[in-house]
């Protein structure tokens, strides 16, 4: 069976079709998400025209389609509950609808970061172990968990999701989430110029460099400099002091980290192995702390396992 | 169906037998943590003995034996798989082989914080949903969690029980249990005289009283000492921040905090509703912050529950 996969980002959507594991083709378009999300909707009907077109698809031989989004997904009523700034009118969406008026097919929802760690586990870093955290390091820190092969929803579709906004320092800054001393109000790429700043020798840093990012303090760590190995082992301290909390909340084998700033994981995946070793309490076990494995089209892997499962119970359900 | 019901604490172990939600006799004894494991097992049975005498049960009517401790508890083969410091022989011992050789009965055993929790939700302050987080302020800082109905438990036996071991300060002080700014490092009562010191007049404070406890504390507070009110708020902010990432982590329609600490919930409990309120990240709902109902029975109400739930199922499988 084939299926339509969706990954609804804040800056690009891509679409893949999918049949046994197999993506037969995929495409992309930028996510428009300064537009009226009707118009949105327009180009992810363009791009399953283009799916089904290139690979000479009959709607009629489709399965699902599957559609994962950042923000808070009612997975059980295919909703948009809540999502920060982009695409924010996806929340009066009626997704169900549009799927069955426009294609006469089901469709499968779920957050963004979720799809993607059930890629990792069907097709990357997460084979071998069905109890895994992820932790996606972007402009926001996102996460999920997956206990005993089922991803953690809990009872306002949360659960998992919210890792970035662990307090871990309770004298810390304000978060854009409302709370105090989050991972991501600690470490976020948003923060980066103020946790510059507050590192002696920042400022001279910042007036040195005419714009930074995380590559450019990972390549100035290496270059040895050592203001910047100071922000970035600070940054490192939080975020696998999150991972730490992660793990205490949820209790996995293994922790996968995500995100463009994984390029640097020659630094940071053994600093957070280190402080995981050393710090999370585990009885009778290690938890492993790996990187993503290297694909865009992982959260389409994701979503096509999770179309697969609903549409095999609902075979079950009707036996 | 009457079963036997044992909290297995630190200090004190409590026995009861239950029937259709009656408490028909309790006794307990102190739980001799400091002897051999197997003394400890001869207590079990003397307050086995007294329950069965007492209510004039003969075993066979039994349907089976629960039992709650502290520490990691292998629900799945009821074995113990950690425990700090009190009763470690625990680890050893075989509760299935010893439940059928004495009595012929099954055993269910779960962590104590677990039943409390599955007490509170069927007799106490978690009635009403089914979607509850627990934390137990103590001696050491414990908690647990149900989603949906079930408590989760984790691959390792750990998820939920680990709340007191997030990380709120990174700049926090070394736990006993290893990581560095836990929940309990930052408010338990064995910090107390350290967290006393660090704030200013802490130092004259602990000249003139003689013995200081959380309980003091709440009453200096009270009659309006700055220093001691100074403590308690910094001590409730580690809590609330504590129980902020518990709600981020699982995602509860309600938190219910117990300890005898809760005696000054008139305190506790306003500051802790107000950071929930101002600093949990809950799209579309509020989450609730209860102390728990004031009675010891709670581990046994929940245990009394987990005993039924494990025996229906038996029927169920067999049918």
């Amino acid at each position: 069976m084939r299926n339509i996969c969706i990954d609804l980002g804040g800056t690009n959507i891509k679409a893949g079709i999918i049949e046994n594991d197999q993506l037969l083709y995929s495409c992309s378009a930028p996510s428009m998400s300064d537009q009226s999300f009707l118009k949105v909707v327009l180009v992810l009907e363009e791009l399953i025209d283009q799916l089904l077109e290139k690979t000479k698809t009959q709607i009629d031989s489709i399965g699902g389609i599957g559609l994962c989004m950042p923000g808070i997904v009612d997975v059980d009523n295919n909703r948009v509950l809540a999502i920060n700034a982009k695409h924010e009118e996806a929340i009066q969406f009626d997704f169900n609808g549009w799927a069955n008026t426009t294609y006469q097919l089901p469709i499968v929802m779920e957050n963004d970061a979720r799809t993607a760690l059930v890629g990792e586990w069907q097709q990357g870093e997460g084979r071998g172990t069905d109890d895994i955290v992820m932790m996606t390091l972007g402009t926001g820190i996102g996460g999920a968990a997956m206990i005993n092969g089922k991803l953690l929803h809990g009872k306002h579709y949360q659960a998992g999701c919210l890792g970035g906004h662990f307090t871990v320092d309770i004298n810390g800054s304000q978060c854009n989430c409302g709370n105090i001393g989050c991972v991501e109000s600690q470490s976020a790429s948003w923060r980066l110029p103020s946790l510059i700043e507050e590192t002696p020798g920042g400022k001279e840093l910042l007036k040195q460099e005419s714009t930074i990012d995380f590559k450019r303090l990972f390549d100035l760590t290496r270059e040895g400099n050592q203001v910047a190995k100071n922000v970035v082992e600070n940054i490192m301290k939080v975020w696998s002091a999150g991972i730490v909390n992660m793990i205490h909340a949820y209790d996995p084998d293994r922790v996968i980290v995500s995100g463009g700033i994984m390029n640097s994981k020659d630094i940071i995946l053994p600093f957070m192995q280190e402080w995981v070793d050393k710090y999370a309490w585990t009885a009778n076990h290690r938890v492993e702390v790996k990187a993503s494995i290297d694909t865009e089209n992982i959260a389409l892997w994701g979503i096509n396992y999770l179309v697969n499962e609903k549409i095999n119970q609902q075979v079950n359900d009707s036996v």
